[in-house]
């Protein structure tokens, strides 16, 4: 069975082309995480399509009763020998008396995602890694590096203040030579709200002193000086750099993560070199700011966004989300993600959800008559996978 | 004819069961409050449908010429004799010819509402109590007290401020023996960006002091240390917290009530023992941050949210805003209410437009393949009445 | 052929008298710019409909890959005698090879205005006048004039800060003889999170010394307390003020554009005597504020609204910001607006693409039995002219 086949059942009125383009075509998943290693038990698989909350799920509920909870059961279900809408104790059942290998190998294929760009940064729990992503979904993989893990990790090994700036520099200078860009997730630590001023070398030096001075088992940098030092220090290498914006857990202050609080950064990118003018910022998950997204990757040209995670998190409500993707940025300014962590049917369910969005809304226009066959095609590609391919130079 | 019977004319492709669901199934309205007991003259009742203005509607226009007011013209017109769509003209004079406890009778009981939780705070008009709303509509009521006039009314009594803190306390303990929860205007006084760590004993006693000393003939507490602690003094007694959220008249600065700002709040509630940590918090109406609100229910598992009142402002319109409240919020944080005040149209119409924003975007679902019929009957009862049937101890 | 003919092509099920008023009613476009007087070449072209970048299109993508741009190959190819959907490359080919005035008289007339009014403040290119744009058009047009472009005059002038204040509030005065109303572009310049209290003149007067006092070749009023005086000057003569609000060039802060931040300029206005209480505000684009925008316009009597530039920018998916456009604001205050600039284009498609959503949302209230078909009809004419002619006194 082809990677997509069935994807679109129950859509009327797909014109035949545009369904055979859904249904097979590649996709890049240009931001995602590896799977669960070793087996999990209900509650850590429940809390795993929680992204809010850092609590357990309450015993007056089940986070079955979701949108994703309601997908897993319609997309996967089958693929585990299961009625689809099968009830959730029937699909914990299935699901965990597979091993995690081999419901990965059950589920990333079908996904239909030709490479997958990864973030490998920390996980509470072992997750797989690139080669173990490529062999079990048939498809290829890449790293993204987060930044501010390896400002952690220098401050762990005992780096000097003096010494931080240029021993960060080295270290994703050394990262750059085989990864396809840097991400931060400055949003969790200290918002977008802050001085993006590049901070000379001596202020850098004074905050990792303080940051050091504190007594830590493992360091967690959460300054705003050496948020811009990390980010201006990997926009000067040139590779995208990838920001998380929005939608996410609740250590975040959400109205804080809205990506127009990013203009000082990027007015300054615009205003150096061609070099940093170039370097792709591409914004990540972005719910419920995605218009805002979608306004700045019309606004600079170095800016994309993408609608991931979210489209899980909404399930059969995606569709909305996905046709409000699709306003004022230029299509050429899109990426597909799913933002997957952990449980393969995040992999699996993020790229369906996506194709049938993509094919509704594309569809509609169709039919209407206000757009052509050929262009649906075209821009689903474009944001499927040939924007990520230009993007991220695979 | 069963109160919903009718209600999906029009519908399309709605699934046997699921509308026998939707038009059968017996609501708890979470948030709700009387209706007007004596006459209303026209520019009173169209005042009435105006929630965001404080002056009377213009000459040039009438207020009928909006959502509600074709809303009132589609759904309660045929309830008066009148053909649906009836002009303004005539629905007012078959309106106006009955006496408010006639139309009452009339309205009420179609909205299929088992059980009113309501809101007996302050109405410049007298309004309808608990007894009368139960009779006239054939359910049941039961109360949710409002923070601010119990410490305005302490305040009123002579309530020294030294002993204010204890009297307050005392006072709502008292309410908690027969009310259902409690609710804050917050948004309409200071806003949610305050300080809201719990305020000492003596720093009450010098804000009621100063509140005290302020010439007033009706007292109005909008004071940021004293909404924190009427606030702080509630929710340890872990009755059921309601928030007005959003959406409301022109009082209060729309942008200072995103229910983001409550974070502080919340963090605080869900870093105490598990009595302050279950309190649930009930946020009201949230449009245009309805969003925002899903994210909080899903973040905290104490919240929830509705989005009552935009429904019956939104009229036709109010599907979209239905299915955008069914994105990231788990299906167990969910209320019904209509947030109907003063005219039983409001109270009617709430229920239908829920209804069939419901039936709509569950059906689409269903016959997409989506969800299963079992499922989306299930979540409709869940949100329609079981959820808050369990928040609210019913 | 009429105006109208064909602009349903592709919609289902819109009843035919919808249909008749949706293709046949002549609209009042109440903010709208000319069309570019000289040939421009394809970079410019493209430049032109990517309204928030002020960089050129960069050589990796094309702007016809764009809501607008297919927009444009669907509507506009057919009448330079192309198909519909023509490829890029040829449409440009066609566009380019007529003379701007014959372009005009081509597309304008299609548009189905009868009345364009009209911002003719600063372009960096020659546009046509009201003269040319009334007889490309076979409407009529009125002007609109831009506060900051007065002010900037008359610094230019070499007016005296002691004078300025006065000379302003005659200037503004000799041009409401002609003109239908004011602009302000206070969003561009400082945003609205200003201090709105009217400044004294002696204020403006050190205002103007220190912005006189900056070298400049081209003055430009960026300063808060001059931007809250030119407002107030303007407010008090009684005409509509038309404020840009939201998406617009990256010039703009967008989230301090949002309109909330309006409130203290709105309720001051409405503290005073009658004329300035009843000053109409028009709050323009808007998007992605128009929910924000909506509750204003029903919070105050003299607050209005449109989702114009948001429209032709989102093309195919303008359906959902125009139905979103129809929520909380009473019928009788919204507005029809374009916004088109420089390319005929732009005014066309944004007439074709808003008589489209409009039919598509109103024909579906109608089959759902929600509104009636008459007065689905009224709405489109009071939102296409109606309310403008009210509100300019046209």
């Amino acid at each position: 069975m082809p990677a997509g086949e069935g994807m679109l059942e129950g859509l009327d009125g797909i014109p035949a082309r545009l369904a055979e383009t859904v249904e097979s075509f590649a996709l890049i998943d240009h931001h995602v995480h590896g799977c669960y290693a070793d087996p999990i038990d209900r509650a850590a698989f429940e809390e795993s399509f929680n992204e809010a909350s850092t609590d357990p799920i309450p015993a007056f509920m089940t986070q079955f009763d979701s949108q994703p909870g309601f997908a897993f059961r319609r997309w996967c279900a089958p693929l585990l020998g299961l009625e689809r809408h099968a009830p959730a104790d029937e699909y914990w059942a299935a699901r965990s008396a597979l091993a995690p290998a081999e419901l990965d190998r059950l589920l990333l294929p079908r996904a239909g995602v030709e490479h997958w760009v990864m973030d490998t940064g920390f996980s509470l729990r072992p997750i797989t890694d690139l080669a173990a992503m490529a062999e079990e979904s048939g498809g290829s993989a890449s790293e993204i590096v987060r930044l501010e893990l390896v400002a952690e990790s220098l401050l762990a090994a005992g780096t000097a203040p003096d010494d931080f700036a240029e021993a960060f520099r080295a270290a994703i200078a050394d990262a750059a030579e085989h990864a396809k860009g840097f991400k931060t997730i400055v949003a969790y630590r200290v918002g977008f709200d802050i001085d993006w001023t590049p901070p000379a070398d001596d202020a850098v030096a004074a905050a990792v002193g303080r940051w050091a001075a504190q007594a830590q088992e493992r360091p967690r940098l959460a300054d705003p000086i050496l948020e811009a030092f990390v980010v201006h220090a990997a926009v000067a290498l040139g590779l995208p750099l990838q920001v998380h914006v929005g939608f996410g857990d609740r250590d975040l202050d959400l109205h804080r993560t809205n990506p127009m609080l990013l203009l000082p950064l990027l007015r300054w990118m615009n205003g150096q070199g061609p070099e940093v003018q170039r370097t792709p910022v591409t914004l990540l998950h972005c719910y419920p700011y995605h218009r805002e997204a979608g306004y700045l990757a019309q606004a600079f040209d170095n800016v994309y966004f993408d609608v991931g995670l979210g489209v899980n998190y909404l399930g059969a409500q995606s569709r909305q989300l996905i046709a409000e993707s699709l306003e004022v940025a230029p299509f050429a300014k899109q990426l597909y993600s799913s933002d997957a962590f952990g449980l393969p049917e995040l992999h699996l369910v993020g790229s369906i959800l996506w194709r049938r969005g993509m094919a509704a809304a594309l569809a509609r226009w169709v039919r209407e008559g206000e757009w052509s066959e050929v262009d649906a095609c075209r821009v689903f590609e474009m944001i499927g996978a040939e924007n990520g391919r230009r993007v991220y130079r695979l």
